[in-house]
């Protein structure tokens, strides 16, 4: 961290944070600039990752954190890229590895009929990961909620007939055990990514997360809140891209792209792209698949439902199954392009 | 809810539109313009809020909501002002009267001599309802996370004490009796604005809920996460804004004191505001707190340690209790400006 | 439009509403909802664009506009795909077409020595334009401001040694002449988009324009600023899409990629995409240059420079004419995977 | 300027950066990290301000500017406060003096009658300074332009009859004369605030220039641009905040209340507020007017229209004569109440 002080700050003040700084069981070191005074603080001090121990004492004029707060999560302390694996041995995908993954499903898991339709269809396309909601969080409390543990079970069923590896969120700690027993990788949604006990009780859990970017979350912040899980014990977190609010409303979110090359600079783990959230148009969904696979990330997660127009949630951004079956042709071609496999 | 058809929609696809509204139980109301075809739904459309359910059909250009999608949190349908009492009948403080109330405390509580020196110190100088965290959401692992239940104990220890009510954060759906057993008034933090199972789950307690609103929350967001509370049976609740997220970042947040006029036409609900994480300045506290006054908040709630300089966490816009004091008087004379008393 | 009364609007209130609306020359609609009225417009609102006409009168709640408000550059009216043509017959560069195009060259034109050496190297690796800036439109009065007409002429003397046609800013409407005379395309920065002056003059100029999208400019603002210079008579126009501001500050800006789809799906007009100022590091331009092309932009503009470490602007977002080669092999196989070429 | 070098940097790196520093004509100041080297460098490195240029050298991680890059404009260097006197000797307005100053008038001069009317009954309620439009910036080339000179002469013309100063906006560099000959203030717009050639060319006007904060614009940015006017030679500038764009649109903009305290902390100019574009609503400028004067602001600017629902441009968030007395009444109580008057 360095401290930067006010331009005429007192030597008395100078020396409060030269003494703080000591008492803290940091190194200062001072640098008398023309106009201001610098002191830099020698150390690791992500313990003290919250600026304000420094920045309230007198005369100080601001504190600039010099390392990202962020350890576990990063690529300096992890060189190598994390592979993540979903399923049961015989069946595992591997998220993070030179074959991108396309995990595929409903908004909501509506019914047995509606599931079964999708998941089959999906496999024979190429997706390798079924995707589908049994806690829905949304909006409005007269909207749809989900099925519950019945759209659990539901996943489980199909997951025995297709063979498909199973991501499904989560929504409370408490919940957490109830989710692992069915799904194969649990889910943690944009509104909870800062909601920290549910991180730590994703980060005590066996099943690998998927974590989604929160609607107005930086990336250092999504990094901090994948670090939650890993201090916790859980070492096999997938992030997730998938679009951030902005100004702009003719698309339902803004998808941050760019944040996929730059999470897989700073940061090991694999990093995968919903563009059906990030756009909220179907029309969409298959030029910014493409794009997010051109730009590196390790796979997508696409909406699927096979009459979007009698969707419970999310219609007007799912791909029927012919439509999914056409975009992945085009993402095929760009993952050769870019050096990789579907 | 208004349907837009695309320019050269088919005779087919309008036909379709006005099937499936019928089939939902609604009347359409056509409307042929020179360019485009237009259908609104007769009807309360809230149930069909999700505008997902129309815009995904064949033709269609878009879907444009009408009502706005919360009730009991309307003042359409309350006109009359709601004002929340915190607190034993004895000591109760009604927050939404003429009477403006001050929630003032430290972030985190710390220890026994801390909360204690505060609560005194804020007593004299008016303070009516003592704030405090014992759960605390840090966006690292690695900060102070509160002292949990010893926090709750010395909370309640406190008002014994002073008699001051108590306003504290609960986390947890499954966390909210044991708060609601120490606290007056439980609080949802920004982070958990879309927290909706935590949102039943206090719609669901006795206490009052003081509901912060979402770092990148609309105001309609915001009311529709009042509206959970309110639709779970708990009629108590207090808005709070404390500053939303945006491009700048020389303020901690930007306070959005425009919502507060606004959150009162629009909801019966009472307002106040969070200069502190509104601004994350100590130095601009008391003007904006000012301002919170002259534009119509029914309270502030205001971060104040002894030792800003030593505070766990938050301590850059932490006021002490002189400047606490300083600040009331500033709040007072504008209150009296503008037809009501501190 | 559409005109939403207030919920116990009264009849007069409804009565002075649809007076207005024939007084300006159009039928109103009248429906009757269970909460509340609404009165459509019937008839090319466009010119009442701006809504507040009708909002401003008693008894109304809101004014939606249905139409979107630009027509030259929609593609409802012209749904053929525009090519524009930059440069003189001979070495003209179709922007539009299939095959993609590069422009390339450094943020501000510093000598003869620099912009040569540029040119030759992006030549042989596939440029077929060359950008350059001689007015620069800096942050600080004291950052360097450009080599004004000397960097120009030295631009102008670079096409006649690569037969490359150049790209360069215009500030300011009057200096319009000047740089039509040595430029063969009219570049609009960003901070200008809405320099309606400045739009109108270009749109009487008889050379192309390349349109930065604004900072904080939605899509529509963009394709309204377009409709400008299409109604001053200038139907040569291509848009650029080069990041707008968000809250996210690990990249200068966010490259708002699904701006591209969107944007061919609304307007006629050719899309480019600059990921240089989109993300403002060097090392994120290769994987966006490759995603812009996968999600369907017709061209990149990308800053070059032989020694960024040394660039009088923007040396961090600069590539070298080395690691321009590489990128453009990386986009070169992408093209080839969306039907396209180099 | 500090420049934090990257985890495994090399000696030779290090060496490279601190040539380089040595070579800009500054001194560099090493400090070597447990996990990083940072390099201060001592001097004022405004001249340097764009990072760039160290940024881009081999090795670099990141460069923090600790100083801030305005020097004309800060307080740091000018402590005592502005007043920038409007108007000739005789009936002159001083803005930012104890006395608050109003500024009111139509969005867009319309007639003779209009802008007679208003500037009538504005004066009568204490409003002293008149402001309207001639020349107007519209999102749409089919709206309302302004009348041009035509407008400026009734400004002119009506000064005459009410001794009311009048503020007008300029658009272009070469307008400024003109504007100048008939005006006793330029206003900058929000869209032009970086339109560095407009900056300058009101830099060297003779009349004081009120600049609206831009749409996106950082405070820093918005200081910088003050900068600008400045550094050409004009002393006397007004800010004006009036909103900034964000993911909020129940409101035109978000009014950043916040900023008026900030930049009177960071500032000697004096900071005025635009309730009227800051809120687009006439409902919430009362209010927001309130707490604009409660938090510190120097003088108000207000739209006033005889008949809102009759004007060309913004009648949504006009007053009438009749709202605008009534809305000074709070505002004199609350300037009271603050140790102002009006």
């Amino acid at each position: 961290m360095i401290v930067v002080m006010k331009m005429h700050a007192s030597e008395a003040e100078i020396e409060g944070v030269l003494a703080r700084i000591r008492e803290l069981g940091f190194a200062p070191h001072l640098s008398r600039g023309q106009e201001r005074t610098i002191i830099g603080l020698v150390g690791d001090d992500r313990q003290v990752a919250d600026a304000g121990v420094l920045a309230a004492l007198p005369g100080v004029a601001e504190c600039i954190r010099v390392l990202k707060p962020f350890k576990l999560a990063s690529r300096d302390f992890t060189p190598e890229s994390t592979v993540v694996e979903v399923g049961e041995a015989s069946n595992a995908v591997a998220v993070g590895a030179r074959r991108i993954v396309i995990a595929a499903g409903p908004c909501a898991v509506e019914s047995w009929e509606q599931l079964e339709e999708v998941a089959e269809a999906a496999k024979t396309v190429g997706v390798r990961l079924l995707r589908g909601g049994a806690f829905k969080p949304r909006t409005s409390p007269y909207s749809f909620q989900g099925l519950g543990e019945e759209g659990l079970k539901l996943l489980a069923r199909v997951r025995e007939v297709t063979g498909l590896p199973v991501v499904t969120e989560v929504m409370t700690p408490e919940a957490v055990p109830l989710v692992e027993r069915y799904a194969d990788c649990l889910q943690i949604g944009t509104r909870n990514m800062q909601n920290f006990n549910l991180l730590q009780a994703c980060g005590r859990a066996k099943k690998p997360v998927l974590l989604k970017r929160g609607l107005a979350a930086t990336i250092e912040e999504f990094l901090m809140a994948a670090e939650y899980i890993l201090a916790s014990g859980n070492r096999n977190v997938i992030l997730c891209e998938r679009g951030v609010r902005t100004f702009e409303r003719a698309t339902r979110n803004t998808l941050d792209l760019s944040a996929v090359p730059l999470l897989k600079q700073w940061s090991h783990l694999p990093v995968i792209v919903d563009p059906s959230h990030g756009t909220g148009m179907s029309s969409l969904v298959p030029p910014m698949a493409r794009a997010a696979i051109a730009c590196g990330a390790d796979g997508l997660l696409i909406e699927v439902h096979p009459h979007p127009e009698r969707a419970l949630s999310d219609g007007p951004q799912s791909l029927t199954p012919k439509l999914l079956a056409e975009t992945l042709v085009g993402v095929a071609a760009v993952a050769t392009a870019v050096g990789r496999t579907l």
